[in-house]
């Protein structure tokens, strides 16, 4: 299943509608008022004219089979841009400069070598696709210099390989999605537990291509803790990693394919640690008096090594804003609220706590974790905020698309730092989003959580919505994002804690890594692609560019 | 403090006794008789000729001042080789070729710097050294084709830098010790948690060149897994990767310098997770009816996340060496023989189970332990055997002086493999040890031991003793290096899991990582050091030899 070209959720399907409170909420908040800013229609985007020559269709159809070469519009369209905010207002537009000449549908790993030889003995530039659901332009068909690109779409690639129960691992072809993924497993009592926002369309190998982290990593592990093995088709022969549970055999080339987003070569295989199918979940909600108090509170959890499998605090903004919209004006409401009032807490913060596993397990979890919690300031809420979050853990990029048609720009940026430092960039990111806005005459709303746990630290990842910008929407969005990575990178956080790097954020590795550390990697890439035809433009930054 | 240069424990102590019940044992199970086969006095180690110019000695010194740069004998033969096996053979022997021909001791990163830039020019291989524990030919001056070589003693450099409490969180120099670095954490109430045989001379910048693993690793974590960020200076400039808790910007670099062996460059600060200080320690015993009930029990117990900090399990072969060198023929004793009888674990295997921790955490965790090991067929021993591992932790260096000065070769080696391959790798490294030894005519005993668990496996720790063969000692420890690695690579373990690649694994490195793997690696090194002077002849394997 993939995502529709325009926006996401499959194709053909409805619409996510706006909640009602959201309307007065936009109107109040941001002075929008309804506007309906439709898509084109998929035979008005503009698309660059087919730049393959005849020879390299015929010998891509030989390789894959006829049928597995597509350069029809609606593939084109789709493979043209990820699922970013301006990849959307882009190809809404009908902006569709960034699709591949064709997509190509490799069956396995002896057809992703071959292609990979052809295109780069032709200088084809080549762009891996898993779920297509890159929020940092990632798999936008750049053509860094050379003359065409193919888009290598694996979603043929979906078979579960090999699963072992004794030592809890399995090993999966890159185009399994999420949910084939944790259907496969449950079929032999194992779970995964790697549940992104983009779960529904994600794959295996954009999970490792980009250091996802699931929203149950605080529990069960970012996706690069559960990487075991891997191998990766690059121009220059296959990469392979073996799965051994540790080894202190030199530097870890398996942490260098993590995270390379397609710049070295394609994931064709990886082998990941799974867990038991947990029988059991219990999720709850509990309220915290400031933002602050709530992150004190997860600290305390996490360094007594009391954390549940998903922890997530809303700050102040975001859990008004989550209330306003799931309002009812219930007694039950009501009396909810006057509790939370009594208690100091009107103006708090809400958090999420989940476990999964067996039952008698979570209960001795669950007992450790309420006491940190209660000592910290906690107030317990119960399951019915866990239920509700649970319920709508992936609407988030579905009500984006109702926002778009209503004329308001909706994105998310994410980051990570250490404890000590959490208070100081939290307030910079907030500060830098909403003076850039501002001062652009669209004072957005902006809203964070943190939502993954470390010893040494914990994410930050930012909501935030605007009146969007008549004609200069992605002129808007550079000058939010650019504000927001700047003062990032000021202070003291990383530039992304599970985004990736993509196109985005390219420009900013330079003060991530150093000057030697983007060599380091460009090292890498030279070896492994000489030609340069691995998803050009994406991860590394342009030569000329200085941050 | 340094260890002594023809063996282990400091200069000047008085070398270990080995036990009354060892004699009969090495005579009855090695046909050894007392022999004594001493060290040759210092000055009759033969060492190189300096091939240092007078001018390159003179710009060393001006960079680190007149007394920090040593060429006298003791400091040579002192840096000639690491603490293996065939090194101390060697060195026992008088054989002082792998001396660098200066010993330089800087004092800060911008000393390294300055040293790293002179030696590029003038082309001087440079050798980091930290304790100069190294047992795969680590630390050796091997000049790479290079006209002469340095070793950069980082003694001097071992400062506490910083410690974040809030984020738990330690910043090193590379020089400071095991016993310092605990000492001067302790002191904030904070521990590091790493304990390597090796701890009482090794080093933080060794623990991370090397992929250390240490006794505590299952419950504090590898050295890999607490590494938050660092600074490696290389000839082409400083390498600085942030101590962000986790990050998606690309491929990890930390993870390129983390095991990096001296090869890229000179480790000079790192910042590693830390832990509260335990208040409490519960060491106990446990026996298992078999090696293969007691993994099994192990394995249950980390894949239900209850696995205890120190986890350490004897086959039988070494539960029997070791209750016979413990054996003290009390009836104390004669009662506990018979209680094992009694519950038929007369032939049996002993584990070691350590928790740490705040007492009633201990307690919490202890239970749960408990509960999966009576499960799975343990015997619960009390604490008194864990009493007496904590005490001998850190003896087995010292007993091989003592073995090594009556002519008993003893020697260690590790793996690690999935769970589900582990009773095949365990006898084929076994088997491979005791017929490459017995075809010469030394006929060894070898002990195994696992002790650091994975969800996915766990890894596998040879010890193994045998007459030595007189005037071919290096080629006997050669064949049975050699078939004891060849083993590990046919059956699917890793070449090493926590003593590194050095010089003596380098050749299995292809076999490891792959041609492609090797080649990256290379590609990496030239980039930071292109004239090549970084610990030339280790981790990667010579371009000529194919494995």
């Amino acid at each position: 299943m993939s995502a529709r070209w325009w926006g996401w959720g499959p194709e053909g399907s409805a619409t996510a509608e706006l909640p009602e409170a959201a309307h007065g909420l936009l109107r109040k908040r941001l002075g929008v008022g309804p506007r309906h800013t439709p898509p084109v229609a998929l035979e008005e985007v503009k698309l660059p004219e087919i730049a393959l020559g005849d020879n390299p269709l015929v010998r891509l159809r030989e390789i894959v089979g006829e049928e597995h070469v597509r350069d029809d519009r609606l593939a084109r369209v789709s493979h043209a841009v990820g699922k970013s905010y301006p990849d959307l207002v882009r190809i809404r537009s009908g902006d569709g400069s960034g699709a591949p000449d064709a997509v190509v549908y490799p069956e396995d790993r002896a057809q992703v070598a071959a292609l990979l030889e052809l295109c780069s003995s032709e200088g084809i530039a080549v762009v891996p696709f898993g779920g297509g659901t890159s929020v940092v332009g990632g798999v936008e068909a750049l053509r860094g210099g050379l003359g065409s690109a193919i888009t290598l779409d694996l979603s043929r690639m979906d078979a579960l390989v090999d699963t072992d129960r004794t030592s809890l691992m399995a090993t999966f072809q890159p185009g399994v999605t999420g949910p084939r993924a944790e259907t496969r497993l449950a079929s032999r009592g194992l779970t995964l537990g790697h549940f992104p926002q983009s779960f529904e369309f994600a794959t295996i190998g954009g999970y490792v291509a980009t250091r996802s982290a699931g929203q149950a990593s605080t529990g069960y592990g970012r996706i690069d803790e559960l990487v075991l093995g891997l191998r990766c088709a690059t121009p220059a022969g296959e990469l392979e990693v073996k799965p051994f549970p540790a080894s202190a055999a030199g530097p870890s080339l398996r942490e260098l394919v993590v995270g390379s987003e397609g710049v070295l070569g394609v994931i064709t295989e990886a082998t990941l640690a799974v867990r038991p199918l947990p029988r059991a979940r219990r999720y709850e909600g509990w309220s915290f008096r400031s933002f602050g108090e709530g992150c004190e509170a997860f600290r305390a959890m996490e360094q007594e090594g009391a954390s549940p499998d998903v922890a997530r605090l809303s700050d102040e903004s975001e859990t008004a804003l989550s209330m306003t919209l799931a309002s009812s004006g219930s007694a039950a409401e009501r009396a909810g609220k006057a509790y939370l009032r009594l208690r100091g807490h009107e103006q708090g913060c809400i958090a999420i706590v989940g476990f999964e596993g067996e039952e008698d397990a979570i209960e001795r979890r669950r007992s450790q974790t309420r006491g940190v919690l209660r000592n910290a300031g906690g107030l317990a809420l119960g399951e019915r905020p866990g239920r509700s979050w649970l319920r709508n853990r992936y609407g988030g990029p579905y009500l984006r698309d109702a926002l778009l048609d209503y004329g308001v720009m909706a994105e998310t940026l994410e980051t990570a730092t250490s404890w000590t430092n959490l208070a100081n960039l939290y307030s910079a990111v907030g500060g830098a989003l909403r003076d850039s806005l501002s001062e652009r005459g669209t004072p957005p709303l902006v809203m964070c959580h943190v939502s993954h746990l470390y010893p040494s630290g914990a994410s930050l990842y930012y909501t935030f919505i605007a009146a969007q910008q008549e004609g200069a929407e992605i002129d808007q969005w550079r000058a939010a994002k650019t504000a927001a990575t700047d003062a990032i990178v000021a202070n003291g956080g990383t530039i992304t804690h599970h985004h990736a790097v993509g196109h985005d954020h390219a420009r900013w590795m330079r003060a991530e890594v150093g000057e030697l550390g983007v060599e380091l990697l460009r090292a890498a890439k030279e070896r492994l692609d000489p030609r340069g035809i691995m998803n050009p433009g994406k991860l590394l930054p342009d030569p000329g560019l200085r941050s």
